[in-house]
């Protein structure tokens, strides 16, 4: 017969059993925090309508998109998360419950250029809290704390969530009259890649601002350092823009709740440079970046909208939301050994090794162990005995349990810690129990280590 | 703004939040069985080279596979979950400890006739074994137990899973000189549609048979009943096919280990009418069936293959596999109201809802909670309090949790059962301890109720 070479798409990743094990724990953790918030999960269709998906249109995404036809339909696959939610919630407003909290962590497509690291089908991690008409502050409030649960929770340590408001932004640039306040702000989002010096220039050459102008917009985006100091900036700004006033009103109060929230005062900070590019953040925007990996950008962003399914519906439909690209992060932490190796990711914890031909107790001990909850193989593959300890090996099961003529006899099982060496003699129950108690000794470690 | 009607597209499962809630409870009782025997779980991407996913080629699958193009490449969506199984280990074969034994839960892909109940995006829930080489008889003998489990765990009690073995069928056929096995076993499989009558006609103008064979091929599927006397039917009939023989050997030892595997001897059979349409089987069979609805057909079948990755590699990878249509079985226990309402589908345990201005207090009640494990929202949209309950009256939410002037001042929380109608006032971490106690008591219920 003539084969075809096996291979994978470029840019899709697939991972190792192991790692496919490590990945697995990530998501469920994210599911546990998610849930912790009170965010209910949802399951949409990879593919929708391309009329339904592109409603927005233009620009990158419609040349990344996976668009195809089917019979007479124009397809496409998802590119995120978020036009899919937009479709749901516009559907089913009239049975929901509002403030609408959803997490989905599923698979997005988009056609980009296939380089190291970059991905064509990834894992997007969200949370929208969507209100019917309205939402209060206090949605954009807790946003922070749900960032800084779900990185301690995965075992990152070492990160700080950075927060601003568009409002501030907006009513600011009304403010020093600038006309584009677009183009400033993707020119001050510049400022961490090309200095302040060189972001100045710009903004007198590319956004139209006066020599006065520029200077008030890098001394505004100038403030940085404690908290107390930048609101006491934005405060001595105050009376000029009723949006500047809200936004610096919106930001206070998120700085004032935040360690009620459980959020450490070192792991957040005011940076009035963020923006976020989407058109549609109208106020609270977030990042999040690593202390030891500043240079990975922001593993978690997002923000507040005020119109979610404005394409679908006239109902109004304000949100906020945060995203984590997972694959990404994953292939980054993987990259910079930052996965934990001491998580378990063995596909068991007991291998039943029959070493008789009636296979009867081997395996009423197998279930018996399977029913306490441990998770068991059976090996009955006709090896040598080496060979079936390799196997033990290599899957790095931490327990044999051998069952010869002698356990058959005494109705006790020869139970092997493969770690320690140490070989015990237990009846079934006893054997459960004892593998259990060691198994619960190692499952504290987390998927991250810094 | 010109709007468009949001929609999702026909045969594209997409459920309420409550709904999904309870799918994914099965899914995580799948996982959990699945892991319980020691499978790791995989995830494959859902677009590869139309080539690979073709490599079999021809028939339904080609006509109602989802293909385009996206530059250069020739792209399919998965239509099952095998065929990238096959792929995974051919490339990997090196570095895998086998018998390999994965279990998947994924989408996949098949552009059917739009029809109640029938799904062109849906999940598949499967494991395999694969042997390198070989691959044990116990292999096939352990699969029933895995079904009896993951269907139990799931809240079904009245099901039988069927088992055969193609090496019977294919050795019984030889000695009664069947010219068009293939075509007799299609037949066969009609014998519940269409009676012993018709299909015992159709053996003799649609295969070729004559009358003492096809009344031999009769008598043969007949053997209905125990255990027991089927197995004693077989036995009369060794010593004609060396085939036969060492079929009859496998499913004797299948239904001898059955009952050390856990599984009672009410919920498995063998039925030699069972063959699989699939080319591929060449050992053990097997379907399932529900007692109540018998109609709906098999709800997890599979069986034994000899050469997994035959398109890929020359290395021969025996395997024995089983699937469960998940969507279609979650739409069909719906319909028939089998989905157990009892089980919990509410977003959150706990819904805090401050009475004050300042929210500090039942911020830090919340996080308290939070910190326990309890699935805590905060309710701040400015609301009566009529709509605040009724918030998480429809959610079904049920601990409501008020915090106002009074338990600021006493530093306890006014702890409401939503069902018992019932308030205490706690500390919040006794507050913690009472919830978590009271959720506890309702945590037994099983996804499916018959």
């Amino acid at each position: 017969m003539e084969r075809i070479r096996p291979r994978t798409l470029s840019g899709f990743m697939e991972l190792s059993p192991a790692r496919q094990a490590l990945f697995d724990r990530m998501v469920d953790s994210l599911r546990r925090t998610y849930s912790l918030y009170g965010f209910t999960a949802l399951d949409t269709p990879l593919i929708e309508s391309s009329e339904i998906l592109l409603a927005k249109g233009g620009g990158e995404t419609e040349k990344q998109i996976y668009r195809f036809t089917k019979g007479d339909s124009d397809l496409s696959l998802r590119f995120d998360l978020t036009v899919p939610l937009a479709k749901y919630v516009a559907m089913r407003a009239g049975e929901l419950t509002f403030p609408f909290r959803r997490f989905q962590i599923g698979k997005v497509y988009r056609g980009e250029r296939a380089q190291r690291g970059r991905f064509r089908e990834f894992y997007q991690a969200d949370i929208d809290v969507i209100g019917d008409g309205t939402l209060d502050i206090m949605n954009e409030a807790e946003i922070p704390s749900i960032i800084y649960r779900a990185f301690t929770a995965l075992g990152l340590e070492g990160f700080t969530i950075r927060v601003n408001n568009r409002k501030v932004l907006n009513g600011f640039f009304e403010t020093v009259g600038v006309e584009r306040p677009a183009d400033v702000m993707r020119t001050i989002d510049k400022l961490d890649k090309i200095g302040p010096e060189k972001t100045a220039a710009l903004l007198e050459s590319d956004c139209g601002l006066s020599a006065e102008q520029a200077a008030r917009v890098m001394a505004f985006i100038g403030s940085t350092g404690d908290k107390a100091s930048v609101l006491a900036a934005l405060d001595a700004l105050r009376g000029q823009s009723a949006t500047f006033d809200e936004g610096a009103d919106e930001l206070t109060t998120l700085i004032k709740y935040m360690a009620d929230f459980g959020v450490p005062d070192d792991h957040f900070a005011i940076d009035l440079t963020i923006a976020r590019g989407l058109d549609y953040y109208t106020g609270t925007v977030y990042e999040t970046t690593m202390w030891s990996h500043p240079e990975i950008g922001s593993i978690c962003s997002g923000g507040r909208y005020d119109d979610l399914a404005g394409y679908y519906t006239d109902r109004k439909l304000p949100g906020v939301g945060i995203s984590i690209g997972l694959t990404r992060l994953f292939y980054v932490l993987d990259e910079q050994g930052l996965l934990n190796d001491e998580v378990k990711t063995a596909p068991a914890d007991a291998l039943v090794l029959p070493m008789t031909d009636d296979l009867s107790f081997a395996l009423r001990a197998a279930t018996a162990l399977r029913g306490e909850g441990i998770r068991t193989q059976v090996y009955t593959e006709k090896k040598k005995m080496k060979a079936r300890m390799t196997y033990a090996d290599r899957l790095g099961i931490p327990f044999v349990v051998f069952v010869g003529e002698d356990e058959i006899a005494s109705g006790k099982l020869a139970v092997k810690n493969m770690v320690s060496g140490e070989q015990v003699s237990l009846a079934p129950d006893e054997a459960a129990g004892f593998i259990k108690n060691a198994l619960a000794a190692g499952e504290g470690a987390r998927c991250i280590k810094e």
